[in-house]
């Protein structure tokens, strides 16, 4: 486990909507936004996106750190922003580019999008 | 649309089976990772990837480019490297970043899993 936590970038989709939300309220990915920024540490780059293409299970957020795998997270709530904390102190803390299965909260482990590995690992696979 | 064609960096889920596959044959990720090794322009880097993350909706590829988006794409089979390649040729002429939603095949329309846009969209828009 390195020392010093890697600084995690997190991308929240503001676009997202869930099934049955008020099409008159603030989005649901708005609001997580929102809500992530009054509880993120200051190393944690919060960056929101306009469509991250993952409508079919929103709400979505996609973290990375450097030389980690790139993990899209679907089915999130505006309240979800304590889980999301958890999923990036396990990625802050990785020592091998990945997010551990173990202490993953529950949307973690079951509504993984997508992950995609870091350019290091793919040159280092092509050596 | 840029004259020199942007160098692709295509990964390939090796991993991925079909719903009904036969267990005992080889894997359909891996069979579409074959088909496309034989089909692909030079300047296409193609890397297996051991798991994209995309269980639920596979076989998958991650497609990207120097200063593009990443896409995510799902539901595809052995058979669908010529889908790919015209995917491939839309982001490598992409002026933009994104891929153009004109031109691009069935497939690339109806299952995007998931966009992370490129790192310097997100400096630019911090600034």
């Amino acid at each position: 486990m390195p020392e010093t936590p890697l600084p995690v970038r997190l991308l929240v989709c503001v676009t997202c909507r869930r099934e049955g939300d008020d099409p008159e309220a603030p989005r649901q990915g708005a609001r997580l936004r929102d809500a992530l920024a009054g509880m993120l540490p200051d190393d944690v780059e919060l960056q929101p996106v306009e469509c991250l293409g993952n409508c079919k299970r929103s709400c979505t957020v996609a973290l990375s750190a450097p030389g980690t795998w790139t993990y899209v997270f679907g089915d999130l709530t505006a309240e979800s922003g304590p889980d999301i904390l958890t999923g990036i102190g396990l990625l802050a803390h990785s020592s091998d580019g990945l997010m551990p299965w173990r202490g993953r909260p529950e949307v973690f482990k079951r509504s993984m999008i997508a992950r995609i590995p870091p350019l290091s690992t793919l040159k280092d696979a092509a050596e």
